[in-house]
């Protein structure tokens, strides 16, 4: 599946002759070369040439040079230069720290920093519960990461990782204005992470644990969430599950199918598997089979480390064992956040009616989703390219929004269930289909609404 | 010395008959309770009442209340509210992050997040060295904090000196459009702190320390530029030092002497003093006499941690014993960098003619600025109500943009002295007189001349 993205957009800088008929010629050229054209400025303009700035779309990086190249071929026409969008975008990185106060003279000096700041530094220490009040801590959540699990591209080390979390920060405050900064560390071992981030958890109302690689990211959570008073949340684990569970709340409606009734078949036990096998038992679903490279998990395999022996002793209560394919004979749900190309339409053929297909490994499912639609009622990926996608967006921003907002640092299993549900209820009854089960990551109510139901259910927590 | 200062600035709300001559009488309240009014506002007005925000500023909370209550008195008046001005500005914090890039529509974020950010990841991945040309690092700054030796009140621990931070983060990007983050440590050992900043350096272009305690201070100085390829400035000595080497260039220049005849006199030998004594030995100045609170500093002393046996063996030739006023006697110039009321006006008067006093310490200084003009030809304080403010904003923000446009991270004597140098000269000859030896803080040319001199010093010394 080779779709032009705008992620990798060029921009090719010409220069041709100023008569009649060129600007077609590089439109044509840029088609015959496969490119998606999105915009094409003259930039300048004399009376023997002209300077054009193409814009257009590539697969991938190599498929760029080929259409500069297309284009350099075109009569008369030479190439000034070749702009990536994409890294220019990124020059200097993507982020900057900004002042909310004003420093226009001495006196906005006298209250921000000496003589005045001296006051609120005191007010802090005799009463260090006001640091919640006073400073950053209010609205500003860590995204920690350590480099060892990055998208599709597995273990990079923490300044490859930077684009990312600089990325998730940009998220967060263009979603639910939650002020979020980049800590990559170059560290692995998972007593120094936590000695880490709890001795610089002071300036932060919430840490967000990011593309780090299971198993430790299990105990780097459970021990944090131990020591520290704020609220600690791994989003591959956590985010994943609730977007999911609000999916799969949708597709049940659709096709009329109840949690307690269905059998689900859950492939790969990494982060997202093991947080959405949790969420789904919280929620009432009793039949889960859970899948790794190996095939079914159960407690006869040996060398289980202790989540996936957990997953062994919750799961699949008759004891299947078996591949995959074999499991997904005759199951309602297929929920997948492993690696590409395990299935093929067969075996979603192969499942019970009105089936659920959930095929979530980046950037290539586990199945070709075209192939899933001919056999399954309801599809999602996490692809941008086909309807229903399951995209973490959808919780995080809204979730640390509503944990900042309760001031609490208790996540249960309440809190990710309700931001489930207000995901899950942002899609209209009018709205909900096969083809739209979870709303759009741009739907601007899905963030407040996540942020007041996690913030309620925080807050009942906290006080029970 | 009682002023009132901004930094105490209180708006009362009051509700008062509307009759002329009312607000003259708060007027009158607001100065016979000593209070500075700065504004007047009637914010509602009826047919029997007005109502008015009053602001004003007091020397100290104390004075805030007693002003209320004064007002409170005025005949047929009552006090709605009080605001404190700091506190209102400092609720939530004084910093935000902010994305710079557009997040628009989809486009964007395949652009800036998945897919095409992987294109970036996998960039560095291949070549490390880009980590600073395509992430914050290029721009961005840890101001770094244990919170153990915070302005003039001493350790008060990482999250009362956080609004501290904040309020440097500030300064960085106002002045010189450097990003600068808080990172307030819970920990005090050495070994701790380095290993932690060490960890997360990756984020990051250079690395501010700032009101860490000597001596620790240096030993994490040291260390951290031994193991990271990115600039270590700890602030409160060579941001200190820097400006006391610029305003005592430009006040000798006033009265007439040089660096190699001069005999000065430095009170405080913590982390400014250290820094000074150093920056004035590397620009010749032959003949210093420091001193601590058991008086001068010399090689007889036992006890001495490894700074101040340094200066110990380095400073004082004659090998003179004694107290801080018997070494001033005869000095051409005292650098205090110490604490409140050390020295009377005889004490200066005992100094050599045209005697420069430079009385630091932080909020009061050593001797009365005031006691110490009627003797001395030039005084500076850290003050900004008395002229020749000694103040680090007109360093660091330069200074972090020189080194980040450099991108080398050695931080040698030359770098700093050419930091001092474009400080001086950034007051032209015909503004230079004793009560202008350092520029005003928002003298806008001062930052980038001090940027382009670092650059500059620091690309030679790296390429030497």
């Amino acid at each position: 599946m080779s779709n032009t993205s705008p992620g990798y957009a060029i921009t090719v800088r010409v220069e041709a002759p100023s008569n009649a008929g060129v600007t077609s010629g590089l439109v044509a050229a840029v088609g015959r070369a496969g490119g998606a054209l999105t915009a094409l400025d003259v930039v300048e303009s004399h009376a023997d040439r002209i300077v054009v700035d193409i814009t257009c779309d590539a697969t991938d990086a190599e498929h760029a040079e080929t259409i500069a190249a297309a284009l350099a071929e075109v009569d008369a026409v030479s190439v000034r230069k070749v702009s990536d969008r994409t890294f220019l975008m990124h020059l200097g990185g993507k982020l900057e720290v900004t002042s909310k106060v004003p420093l226009r003279h001495r006196d906005d000096l006298s209250r921000a920093y000496t003589p005045g700041v001296a006051r609120i530094c005191r007010a802090i220490a005799e009463n260090p519960e006001d640091v919640r009040r006073l400073t950053i801590k209010r609205n500003t959540v860590a995204v920690v990461t350590d480099g060892s699990a990055v998208l599709g591209l597995g273990d990079i080390g923490p300044a490859a990782a930077l684009p990312v979390m600089e990325g998730k920060a940009a998220l967060f405050k263009q979603f639910a204005g939650v002020d979020a900064w980049p800590v990559c560390l170059d560290a692995r071992d998972p007593d120094k992470i936590v000695e880490i981030v709890r001795s610089l958890a002071t300036v932060y109302g919430g840490i967000n644990l990011e593309d780090i690689a299971a198993p430790r990211c299990f105990e780097i959570e459970r021990r944090l969430r131990a020591e520290l008073d704020i609220p600690v949340f791994h989003d591959d684990q956590h985010g994943t599950a609730i977007v999911v569970l609000a999916a799969l709340a949708n597709a049940l409606r659709v096709v009329g199918k109840k949690k307690a009734d269905v059998r689900v078949v859950v492939s790969g036990v990494g982060a997202a598997g093991y947080a959405i096998i949790r969420l789904l038992r919280a929620q009432g679903v009793r039949d889960i089979v859970a899948c790794d490279r190996r095939g079914v998990v159960h407690p006869g395999r040996d060398g289980l480390e202790p989540a996936r022996r957990w997953i062994a002793e919750h799961t699949n209560p008759p004891g299947h064992d078996g591949t995959l394919a074999e499991a997904l004979v005759g199951a309602d749900v297929f929920i997948g956040v492993s690696a590409p190309n395990l299935l093929t339409g067969d075996d979603i053929a192969a499942m019970a009616d009105d089936a659920i297909v959930f095929a979530l490994a980046n950037p290539d499912p586990e199945v070709d989703p075209f192939a899933a639609r001919e056999h399954a009622a309801v599809v999602a990926t996490g692809r941008s390219d086909f309807p229903n996608q399951i995209n973490n967006v959808l919780a995080f921003p809204g979730f640390f929004r509503g944990m900042l907002d309760a001031g609490t640092s208790e996540i249960t299993e309440a809190v990710l269930i309700a931001a489930a549900d207000a995901i899950a209820d942002s899609v209209e009854p009018g709205e909900l289909g096969a083809g739209y089960i979870v709303p759009s990551v741009f739907d601007g109510t899905v963030a407040p609404a996540v942020a007041r139901a996690v913030r309620e259910a925080a807050t009942a927590s906290g006080a029970s």
